[in-house]
């Protein structure tokens, strides 16, 4: 049995959608339980709404933790998490810490989930930062960018860890064989780059347990250039709030483009269908939640508009965490490379 | 009389594209002179094919600059501007420096434009550092992004400067009346960033000259959140080789989804002419070439497929150069700022 604690509060469409998606994985997982955490009168009464029988969904898999605060998306982060101490958030992470549930999953406040998950969780012995780490679309699949969080500044022994970490992730959860790690960069030459990238770049070539490539440049991670893209979170942080940024703008051209004319209407009820298709490959929102990677547990941030889809997603992305071991692996790792 | 020296030798359609380019810029432009640099007799001979007549151009306005060697986008850039004296890069930038030119245009190696600007051009006095700045396309017209080049882990100082010289860019060569200034960042909040932004912040901040909004998430930047985009050169080429990859991706995925079946094939036909003209206002390569700023004179970078009708866009840019008087304006802000 994997247990799952979800923040019922955080994120658009929260509580209705988050709670809904709960009820979907609990109908569709046997192996899984979650727990609820939020206000409690008000979970009640959208259980009451979204699933009034008797049988709606295994009463026994599903329990609510009852939390008087919430930490939104405006509060700084520290500051929420230190005083909030009966928000759904930092409840969520006791859970985590004290071995009542596996992971938590989500949508609210991404700077609380990062410290609540490095504060109150706390991080498997011998990783230095837990990395946010969403899965990227690309031309070819998906790749893993480590790290996006709010650590920025990071040292190469770091980004070292990243890449360990980011391995182990797409081998064992996304199946991918000997996945190829490369490290942002300005240029493809192991001379190219700032002093983090030069400093880092010898030392990821020297260990053995990583298929390290070289550099990537920009340009080259939508068209799938490598598995692991490792750098350093502001980095990260650009190219993913970029990736969505160029992709939304660019959509708004093409709807613009379409609603031109008569003819142009006519044309994309046509080709309608075929570019929702296409365009949904490339959405970066329907890769499941970003994992925060390195805790004692799993810490799934999902996007703040998510919907009973996407936190069910979720939830499954837990369990197939926890089947494959993935944190001891990440414990052993870092018991193997214990001087880096 | 504006005088521009032209890396006859660089770029993917060199030299046939290029020297088009500049019998375009001569019969559109009277107040322009091109000095082409590069292989004289392979130079001579596109010309007597191009233009074959007595009177297709003006041979008062149109010089060569014979250059033996060509410096490769594959070479090192320090040592190919150090070793290749004879290359048409270094001439064109000797042309610069010793006021024989008043700009130059290559579509070659951008390294080594770097380099050679300013190695061999030279920096107006109180340049820390010279910016490659591109125009970037957004939903409601164009950014400058500030700096894209290859100076690396900048100090605040550089920052600052790179706001008032893009200020005045904007200002001068595209008549935006008070330009918004804005530094990259992973939040809009003050207190957050990397070291590097946390400590330019609260300069920016108190720079008269300069209309400083705040930070910018790369989120934004598509929607033309500012007018001048700052950040240090890492970043910056993050960001524009980003904006390249996943427009390109994304529209490689549209073209798959027209090509799918028969009527979205009918449906693409009607769409095709609006899309066109819509994504051709979000293609980065539209906006000129990328100017090197803060040097004796313009050092202007055309993207490597440059054709023509890029070459001659720039050359008109190099004539607005000129005459906005840019280079004078920079002096004086950096004179009327000289502690910083």
């Amino acid at each position: 049995m994997v247990t799952v604690a979800v923040d019922a509060m955080g994120g658009d469409y929260a509580p209705d959608e988050i709670i809904q998606g709960c009820l979907d994985a609990l109908k569709k997982n046997n192996e899984v339980s979650v727990k609820l955490v939020g206000k409690q009168d008000i979970i009640n009464k959208v259980l009451g709404e979204r699933a009034p029988g008797k049988d709606d969904y295994d009463k026994n898999r599903l329990s609510i933790v009852d939390a008087s605060e919430i930490i939104t998306n405006e509060e700084p982060p520290v500051a929420a998490v230190r005083s909030k101490k009966d928000s759904s958030i930092v409840l969520a992470m006791n859970l985590l810490k004290n071995n009542e549930a596996d992971a938590v999953i989500s949508a609210g406040s991404t700077g609380a989930l990062l410290v609540g998950g490095q504060l109150i969780a706390g991080r498997i012995k011998g990783v230095h930062r837990a990395p946010l780490a969403p899965l990227l679309p690309t031309a070819c699949g998906v790749s893993l960018l480590i790290d996006c969080g709010a650590n920025v500044d990071a040292r190469p022994e770091h980004l070292i860890q990243f890449a360990r970490i980011g391995s182990i992730y797409m081998e064992k959860m996304l199946g991918v064989n000997s996945p190829k790690v490369a490290i942002v960069n300005i240029g493809a030459e192991e001379e190219k780059g700032n002093a983090l990238v030069k400093e880092t770049f010898p030392l990821l070539k020297s260990c053995s347990d990583i298929n390290f490539i070289g550099s990537i440049e920009a340009r080259e991670i939508p068209r799938g250039g490598a598995d692991v893209i490792v750098c350093e979170a502001f980095t990260g942080n650009v190219i993913l709030k970029l990736y969505e940024g160029v992709g939304a703008t660019l959509l708004e051209k093409i709807k613009g483009a379409f609603n031109e004319g008569f003819l142009t209407k006519i044309g994309a009820l046509l080709v309608k269908n075929s570019l929702k298709k296409a365009l949904k490959d490339f959405d970066a929102s329907n890769y499941g939640g970003a994992p925060l990677l390195g805790l004692k547990g799993l810490v799934v941030k999902v996007h703040g508009n998510s919907k009973a889809n996407e936190v069910s997603n979720a939830i499954a992305q837990c369990i197939d965490f926890k089947k494959s071991g993935l944190n001891e692996l990440i414990k052993e790792s870092m018991e193997n490379n214990w001087s880096r």
